[in-house]
């Protein structure tokens, strides 16, 4: 049966692409080499172009739209907001601004109990360095390799992938550490327990070196997310945690993309029992209909800047739009148990259909992941695990990921393709029905994977 | 005549002002010395509180709501995309984002017809260095004191005011030098001329220490904002241009608050007839109703990330819903004329009622300005120019500042004060009456400046 794709007027896709081609310049692109698909429109799962294509959407646009596109609730909760109040400076107290950070501080684990707001999760993690830097006086930011914090200076910084290169000049104070990875073991480890104790080993004998009292922070996604989906294993987290406290390191969890539902909790810090000092967040505390992010902050740091002035700040902070959406999307998130469908569904649906796929295809060669956040690492070779394409390969080298994306797409799905992974990374209010749908058509895509395997 | 002040629930604005203590963090403050107004309402150029006091604001926020607030037309065109198409990622081709684009292109001055863009004007500065430094492939950045660029690492780094003292550990490359100030000059000059020739003379001083080779761009705001709106002598930003071509240099200028209408131009560099390499935006573009900054790019800065990618991004680059925002403002200002507008009340009520009051208070020591961009330095003594009070100033030291500012907003002004300056920058719609409302406000609060003059 053809889905029904709502009717788009090619001309005006033709213009919009035109105008786009003229006067856009798009995000970590080579400008003349690329060639943006013009979309029309979408709704939950789905989007739809201006010449009768439509895509289920497995990437939830860059893993933000958590509760999927135009939610009518959110949807009317923006427009009601946008004709009561769009928008006010931060220095005043606005309704939507405090119900925000009431719902969210309602949510964050342990005493992370203030918000500050940001426009985004680059800006949550430069502030939350900031406030860890002046709370602890201390110059360094330990950060993982295999890790994306966001694109302004510091947060490029401590970014540990290829985004960061271009970008390293003019800033300091950075060290990067390796975090554990039992697939990719750069410990050699045997086993998830020899991994987490060779990880904390390995990051206690840094700091060391380092020297402990010029760490101001340490900062790990919970799990990392563009770089590959690696859940930490049992006890890392916790023994970080023990680490920082030892040597009176701030510890800052990035929750931008694991945070609000993704890995089936509120936030992915549940699954370890652990309470950061600070938490960043972004994209599905609002699922991105309105720009917003912000840091969680512990009582300990905040007290920090309670009677002297935190040194920070933005225009659009705790903007009422954004916070409108942002107490809709929660709302719409517990009543309509997304953080519960998110989980069941991974468990029962999505974990099970792609180890089955594991093992069936060749270039398969681990599955990870929990909830709605899941990776396919491909490899040439199941036994050398020699990634199917090389570490930040593009052109010609890149060809076998680029095959299995436009494969992807020409059965309807929009894959979310980074290196040599696929990351399965939908809505978390996702039916079964519409998973399984992407799910087939990742398992006819991945047949094409498994012609470049050895 | 009391105005209407439209009715709001005390009790609510109790309520909210608790969540704010409670769960707020709050930009550049000391969370425990601040007593945020709870806001309930607000149109045009006035907003309300919870309690019956309607307040005329002079402030446009944070400098931004150039349209004021609550313009039908625009929250009218927030609330149709909200139903179509809230967001979608930057990869894609998306009407109101090509739309955005084409209008912002169609009025930057020269060949500015790129737009890359961000969440805020920081992002936009930060993106903008950025793309100086890949295109140079030289490390230093050159700014002014007495400036503002933003809050994330770079940005606050290439600051020149003390919300910069805190930030600067962990960032290097950038180089401050003083830029034409004929009222405090730097160069003690006696005319603009020859402030104006002994700024470039110290700028290619400084160039020529630091190594022309070495410096990637030189950055300045159009028309120095919240550092004291200082606009430049006649031909000192031509000269820059020419100092830059010279050595290779970008030449950088950053029009977030002095741009989309604010000087009674679109930009302010139109006043003085020259076209930067990059250019940085953001509030006015759409008056902050949703979160949106930018880089409007030269054809000769974009041409260098043609064929090579432009190694930055962010999520929500290019919102749909805050483009769609930016559309409707900028038809709205063409419209309804709002940029000439703010010409016109600048030249013939603002201004001229500035220099009036100026002649009674002896407060005032200099009015400067145009547009609906003015301010008023505040002197202890005009004969030797001593500010009201010292350089960033707080507590005891600031009472007479903060007596004035008590003194607006008892009249039912909310002012803008920086250090020794208040600063008038309604919104650039603002009717004659309203201006004439505000200036007996602050004629009256000067009376209360005076009482600290010698």
């Amino acid at each position: 049966m053809t889905p029904h794709v709502p009717h788009a007027d090619p001309q005006t896709g033709a213009a919009v692409k035109a105008a786009d081609r003229a006067h856009v310049f798009h995000s970590w692109s080579a400008q003349g080499l690329i060639d943006p698909l013009a979309v029309a429109g979408a709704e939950g799962a789905y989007f739809w172009d201006y010449d009768g294509n439509r895509y289920l959407d497995f990437t939830s646009g860059l893993v933000y739209t958590n509760i999927g596109y135009q939610h009518p609730k959110v949807v009317a909760a923006i427009q009601e907001q946008a004709g009561r109040l769009a928008t006010f400076a931060p220095a005043f107290a606005i309704e939507a601004r405090s119900e925000a950070a009431r719902l969210i501080a309602g949510r964050t684990p342990g005493d992370l109990d203030k918000i500050f707001f940001t426009n985004g999760g680059a800006e949550a993690v430069e502030h939350a360095i900031r406030m860890a830097r002046l709370h602890t006086g201390r110059p360094k930011v330990l950060s993982a390799y295999r890790s994306y914090h966001g694109g302004t200076a510091t947060a490029i910084n401590i970014t540990g992938d290829p985004r960061r290169w271009a970008s390293d000049s003019g800033t300091a104070g950075v060290v990067h550490f390796w975090g554990p990875f039992l697939y990719r073991s750069p410990f050699y480890s045997a086993t998830e327990e020899e991994e987490c104790a060779r990880a904390l080993a390995h990051l206690e004998d840094t700091i060391a070196f380092e020297g402990p009292g010029t760490i101001a922070a340490i900062i790990l996604e919970t799990v990392p997310g563009t770089a590959g989906i690696m859940t930490p294993p049992p006890g890392y987290l916790a023994g970080v945690r023990e680490i920082c406290d030892r040597h009176g390191i701030v510890f800052v969890l990035d929750e931008v993309m694991a945070g609000f539902g993704r890995t089936g909790r509120w936030f992915a810090a549940e699954h370890h029992g652990v309470v950061p000092d600070l938490m960043t967040f972004a994209k599905g505390v609002n699922s991105g209909y309105v720009p917003l992010g912000g840091v969680a902050i512990s009582g300990r740091i905040a007290a920090t800047f309670d009677k002297r002035p935190y040194p920070g700040g933005l225009t659009y902070s705790g903007h009422p739009l954004a916070c409108a959406a942002a107490v809709a999307t929660i709302q719409v998130m517990e009543d309509e148990k997304v953080v519960e469908n998110a989980a069941a569904l991974g468990e029962t649906v999505i974990g099970p259909a792609l180890r089955e796929l594991a093992e069936r295809h060749p270039s398969v060669g681990e599955v990870r992941g929990t909830g709605m956040f899941w990776a396919l690492d491909l490899v040439r070779d199941r036994e050398t695990r020699e990634p199917l394409v090389p570490y930040n390969a593009t052109g010609e080298a890149n060809a076998p990921m680029a095959a299995f994306a436009a494969a992807c797409k020409a059965g309807g799905l929009w894959p979310f393709v980074n290196m040599n992974r696929t990351h399965v990374v939908p809505a978390c209010n996702i039916t079964e029905a519409e998973a399984k749908e992407g799910l087939a058509a990742l398992d006819a895509a991945l047949a094409v994977a498994d012609e470049h395997t050895v």
